[in-house]
């Protein structure tokens, strides 16, 4: 029952947290898994809130289909080699042959610009701000519920613009109004934004930003990406408009997609050696209340319970009735139920017993701290909102205080190389943009670069590998 | 740009309009589909809708995967003979040919079934109340949008009980709160309730109940199903629970869904000779505003219309913001902005000139009803919200009326095989409860039996085809 501690085997205590508090199991297709009821309400509301602004930032929803023409894959050359390693590919159906074999998507830049070739004419049909949700395919080796499965959920936006200045604004509009904000306002995980290395990028990119948080393993998880394309795209398929000046030109291009790999960063983000920690914005219950009953105290407990359920029922946190539940099962002990919603991660959790009745108060114990604290029954509802925005708040700064504590500064390669092989965290070092150096801290540490600034920023100091001039602050960090 | 008239030529008319509303369009590989925004946006309300009865009623949704080993799909005999025909099939991954080949899902009995039985133990376990959202794929030799697609999007749900009443009666619950309700107060979309014969059954079930709605064109839609499965599901994959008399027993089945078909439904249910005719609930603009402005009128007419706007948008319908889109084009002439909203099926277009404003009025159009008023421009956001419930009654009533004379009763074969090629509409006839009888109305005249009663009914009479006397009044109809 109990789970091993996060110290001693961190992937351990993440496949077991994951059964225990019963999010996801894998499934019967190697590599596959089902998200389990607990788990898909968490999601849910992670993609409202996504959902939310990307509307908000002015996009649509969409809907294209998951089975691609295989000749319609192979026509943006760098895609094509980035994903073809991945692809599942239908051969059959109906009992016959397919005349094409068809591809499950991998992703869906192909098909998307193959169809804006038809829907784009001018520059007034630009531009285009659309997005999906979809599942996707990718044939992985080494599978691992939620961060890295042969099918998993997302959401891919694919934009089209009228100029790479326009597009870019958009990469970097979603990266901060969409992602950034729901990563840090709702999933209370604070994460860095930034541009990744060309090593890193998304195959067919022409920059690739992306938001990192960090893991209390202290490794880092790539959490969002944004991609500016170009014209690559719209030049592969045949997208071109015609301007204001009447020229015809190729389309600008950006995709950008998070997915159920956001469930795996809440887990390892806010997760202690008790079990889960959710955020109460994306907890399925924000409040438990365990009755304290036996006997013939048994009927004014209960009731007791279900007078404070319906009072914090009626209170709202971020525009929506405070989810409660009242765990009344009579065939399970007190502790038992402790443990349960404790693994599960509820934020708060009540009792109210003989005792607390007699007092006038309920014991109350968050999630976020340690210990139990009393508070007067009589008006606790109607502090309920402020405790869980109390709570919302103090993870967010648990996480930023514990990314604080686990961001160091490497001079060189064997300082890199220290810091990734005990405390790991993020690591800071100047770099010359060599992608050599790059390659080389990989080989040696496992640690890739995470990320580099936005906007390329001037640095002082020497390479942390060369010793050459540096052109570039880089964070590196071994990562998911 | 006008459409074929419905009553020449309404296969022709429904793929126009789904073209010129812009809703969806046929993609790349055979028989697929892209939805477009406006087209999405609609699914999206219904989606909701659904959603909202489904958690209503006790159901949270999971996620199953799409990918299930073939010999997985084999254990159901019923089951795998309905569905081989069109089964897509993976053969290969990442260059190389799979173990075991995966198939798509074309619905999720099976996958969802082998897991339920490392699921259900006990009968404390017991029920399992899961719904997913998902698509699926069926080769469709003749695809046609949104009604029959090889990918299309649904929701299913599977559920586990007990006994057989209770899963029955979830059964029954579904269709009557979840399906039925949204058909008619969301959808405005009139449908009888009823049970398949066994010809027309799910294949595994030993139980179909539906939903069936008729067509502008006289067609009947079957547009969403519940499934009675019985122990069948259970026995094939082995989910047994202990019951309450320590004696192990299979779990009883059910599964139901609706699918993007209801999209279709929705258009052929009220689109009329000038395109689509949206219920606000799902109308992803409720009001259009048109202003009427040229030169020097044009400051004030078009202020006009933004403080109209604003004031409609603090109005609410149905617990939400009332929406409301200006159409302010410059390059477009009044007269194409009429045509292009009304194709797109706005509840409310409101015009607003310089006549309009000098007079203190604002000229409206109601998409339910033919001609246009005029209405004081002071006061008349605060009658929007009554104005769009007086249309989402009028549509559902007008829908109700045409069924009602579009439904008409037959004594024999000859009889229904003349409504059939003529008006077409509902067919009740007394039938004797023979399959042979059913086949043979089928093999004349194309019709079959879209329900019976949901309660075996007595009837007095003799079979429309073999005069024997009848045991079920049952509905027939030519149907998509």
């Amino acid at each position: 029952m109990a789970l091993p501690k996060q110290s001693e085997d961190f992937p351990g205590w993440y496949q077991e947290v994951v059964k225990v508090a019963d999010l996801a199991e894998p499934s019967l297709a190697r590599g596959t898994m089902v998200i389990k009821p607990y788990g898909y309400a968490i999601w849910e509301r992670i993609q409202r809130a996504v959902d939310d602004r990307i509307k908000a930032t002015g996009h649509v929803n969409v809907c294209f289909p998951t089975l691609i023409p295989m000749s319609l894959l192979d026509k943006e050359a760098e895609h094509v080699e980035g994903f073809a390693p991945e692809v599942f590919i239908v051969t059959q159906a109906g009992g016959a042959t397919l005349e094409e074999p068809l591809a499950l998507r991998p992703t869906s830049e192909t098909i998307i610009w193959a169809t804006y070739a038809k829907w784009v004419q001018s520059y007034r049909d630009l531009p285009l701000l659309y997005n999906q949700w979809a599942n996707v395919f990718r044939n992985e080796m080494r599978s691992r519920v939620f961060l890295r499965t042969t099918e998993f959920l997302w959401q891919e936006g694919h934009t089209a613009h009228e100029t790479a200045d326009e597009a870019i604004a958009e990469t970097l509009k979603v990266l901060a109004q969409v992602y950034v904000d729901t990563a840090e306002q709702v999933m209370a995980m604070p994460v860095h934004s930034g541009r990744k290395t060309a090593a890193e990028r998304f195959p067919g990119a022409v920059e690739t930003y992306c938001m990192e948080a960090l893991m209390r393993d202290g490794k880092a998880l790539q959490a969002g990406t944004s991609h500016y394309l170009g014209q690559n795209f719209a030049k592969a398929y045949g997208v071109q408009f015609q301007g204001r000046d009447g020229a015809l030109e190729h389309a600008y291009a950006t995709s950008w997609g998070v997915s159920t790999r956001l469930v795996g960063g809440l887990i390892m983000a806010h997760g202690d050696d008790q079990g889960l920690r959710l955020p109460p914005a994306l907890a399925p219950q924000q409040i438990v209340i365990v009755p304290i009953a036996r006997d013939d105290e048994r009927t004014a407990v209960l009731e007791a319970t279900q007078k404070l359920a319906t009072e914090l029922r009626a209170q709202r946190f971020r525009d929506e009735p405070v989810r409660v539940h009242v765990d009344d099962r009579d065939q399970v002990r007190p502790g038992f139920k402790f443990n349960e919603w404790e693994s599960k991660g509820v934020p708060v959790r009540l009792e109210l017993g003989p005792k607390d009745l007699a007092a006038g108060q309920v014991t109350v114990s968050r999630r976020d701290a340690d210990g139990k604290t009393t508070a007067p029954l009589t008006g606790f509802a109607a502090s309920a909102s402020a405790l869980l925005d109390e709570i919302q708040a103090s993870l967010l700064s648990q996480a930023r205080d514990f990314r604080a504590a686990n961001t160091r500064s490497a001079a060189d390669l064997a300082q890199l190389a220290e810091i990734a092989t005990t405390s790991r965290g993020f690591i800071e070092a100047a770099w010359c943009g060599d992608a050599a150096c790059e390659a080389k801290v990989k080989a040696e540490t496992k640690a890739t670069i995470r990320f580099l600034p936005i906007e390329p920023a001037a640095t002082t100091g020497t390479c942390l590998v060369c010793g050459a001039a540096a052109t570039e602050p880089a964070t590196f960090a071994l990562a998911y």
